[in-house]
């Protein structure tokens, strides 16, 4: 589907996707601690509606012109599975993180925040470099076992599969390189302190890059 | 769709969809402040469900009769884009308005509380009205994206796009004129002080116009 | 699709779904209540999610044999519309009432409660009885409606909708002569007092009639 | 379905199914237990989120393969119908014990915990039994109505009815012999201590059976 559209389209849904999925992970973030009476529970929770919410709208009304990567681990997976031309690749995460950081930047307007920041919240450890491994494992797992079998379900497989993500896992879940960059420009709920961040996306990419072989056993053709 | 129906019967589904759309945004914020023991965190939780739920009921049900707007700005947007004709938009107008203050008022019978109130809640900055321009943007995006892709996902796009903005958003995300006039006649959870009234009504309606001339580049057919 | 299944088997399948839907919200309640930490809002939010996802799966899996009233007001409207034999009808309400009314007491078992027992829940007043009459109107609306435009959503649209009312309406919704007479026989969370039971079936019976003469008038085929 | 892959991928599915569940179902309880401030309703419903969530991703996404159990009462119950071959069922087991509990010990992994633990939590008496014995009767006839009637349905349905179990019944809601065993090997929040196994087995394989008897009756072809 993807390539019905030009490359101008699809970056730009890239672009506008990425925009919003982090202005609302981070914003719905920054409201949720501001509500939630230092109940971090209640924090959380609402900061995974929200995210899981955004995800189903952004994949269903932007998925048929880009494929709805938001995600520089996705769309490296499908570069390396040639359903993507490296070219492309390299638009669709040029547009990731600059309207993605735009997006964070949004949240930070919107709720009269400083535009500049940058997170001191430590993420760190073995622990959570274990579970962003096994979240963005899964995440690529979802999203190839799910367009293979049942493509109507993928944005709310998605969608559901970062929201149990954000709790099972230690890290809450990250599982996306540009989100994890744009966090550590928040100095908010979602925020990752920036000496953290080369870390994370080490295992996001171990992760995603084991998922696709394993996918590619588990979900061949029959045939 | 739209058309298949009476003006008669249409102006009678925007009325009695509106009416619940803005008796359980006020209702639930109610109920949800009342039972939620000062953590306004829970509070917003239960008013995000209930109107997502509401919202995907009253679409599913009456979105088959009148294209289910119960919002003056996606009536607007529907006018501009010749998909209404400007007088039959004008009767829509008048029943989201005249209907909507009745459920309004509804709630506040339900709850045994004055009927006839005006919301003392300040609403506004610079944030807010930014908040209020993405909201508006991304519901008008999100509906033309999607009934252009995949019209069937309309209620539960739309459903969901209001529960995550209800959080990413300072203002908690009105994004539709007609509850934003309904809301200031309620001096509870969801209220908004009448003479903040305007600022939202104008961010607003121009991030619908520009989401429609944003949608029509993006979402244009690719043919 | 009911007539294809012989009485019995539609009986039982009233009687199943009435079992389940009532030891769910009745137990889910005292699950909630012993949970929440005196926290009201954050009952509520479970007892919500608890009955909305059970009413889901009971549509969605008795649906097909019996319609899935698993409500007296729905079964009255079902026959007044000819929709459904007087006698079944009957024998529907007899399900409805004997086995919701075991699945109440299955709730009790469970947490370790007596078996009999009466609310001393005050529940009454005219915003309540209002409250009643909406909701009882909603829902009749949501289930005529959307059976007459799309009928894969029946199961989602009631869940939402009862979900949604559960925070609308300052009854929280019972909505259902039969469970109101099963929540009278439980002093717990859902529960209601006896004597406060015939004004809210009364206002129940009155907002299911006259939804069905508005939706005989909204939802008409436009041949 | 299940019948068109190869043994060996059947059985790979329900080993990553099962470590994927076991690991949310465990880890989200210990994030949950920890961000929710000692307020077990707010942890309780995060676990509920999650699991639901989590169960619905992976029966999209491995139920093409193998049918989507993750759970030896439904693989019993499938091979006592001669849906699926005994031997093929005990592959199953094999795989739902140890993949289950390598994803419970991958939890510890993310949290940082000791590998090996024992739960001391005490969950028993006759309350908790009647709730084990009524949630996987529930369970069983939710897949087998849903797979005869709907069987688009399933993984939303099953999703929804933990949910809602979750609740409803004083156990939470094991309903799965392999997932019972696992929570016994976490001294954390979901955890079960491992002599109160038996007793939760015995009324989980009960419910199943009865229901697989009940089901052939209520949803037994009406032709």
């Amino acid at each position: 589907m993807a390539d019905a559209a030009s490359l101008g389209r699809r970056v730009a849904a890239e672009g506008v996707g990425a925009f919003f999925l982090f202005a609302c992970v981070i914003g719905s973030g920054i409201m949720a601690q501001a509500l939630a009476g230092g109940n971090n529970g209640v924090a959380l929770l609402a900061n995974t509606i929200a995210t899981g919410a955004i995800l189903f709208v952004l994949i269903t009304m932007l998925g048929p012109i880009s494929g709805a990567h938001f995600n520089p681990a996705v769309t490296l997976v499908a570069a390396m599975r040639r359903d993507l031309p490296w070219l492309d690749a390299a638009a669709y995460l040029a547009a990731q993180f600059a309207l993605g950081i735009a997006g964070a930047w949004a949240a930070h307007l919107m709720f009269d925040l400083p535009t500049i920041q940058f997170s001191a919240k430590v993420r760190t450890g073995l622990g959570q470099w274990a579970g962003e491994f096994i979240a963005t494992f899964g995440l690529v797992m979802t999203i190839l076992g799910t367009v293979r079998h049942k493509p109507q379900a993928v944005a709310a497989s998605v969608a559901l599969y970062i929201m149990a993500a954000y709790w099972f896992t230690s890290s809450t879940s990250f599982a996306n390189p540009a989100i994890t960059v744009a966090r550590s420009l928040s100095d908010t709920f979602a925020g990752i302190a920036p000496h953290d961040v080369p870390a994370f996306l080490a295992a996001q990419i171990a992760g995603a890059i084991v998922a696709s072989r394993v996918a590619a056993l588990l979900f061949r053709p029959s045939s």
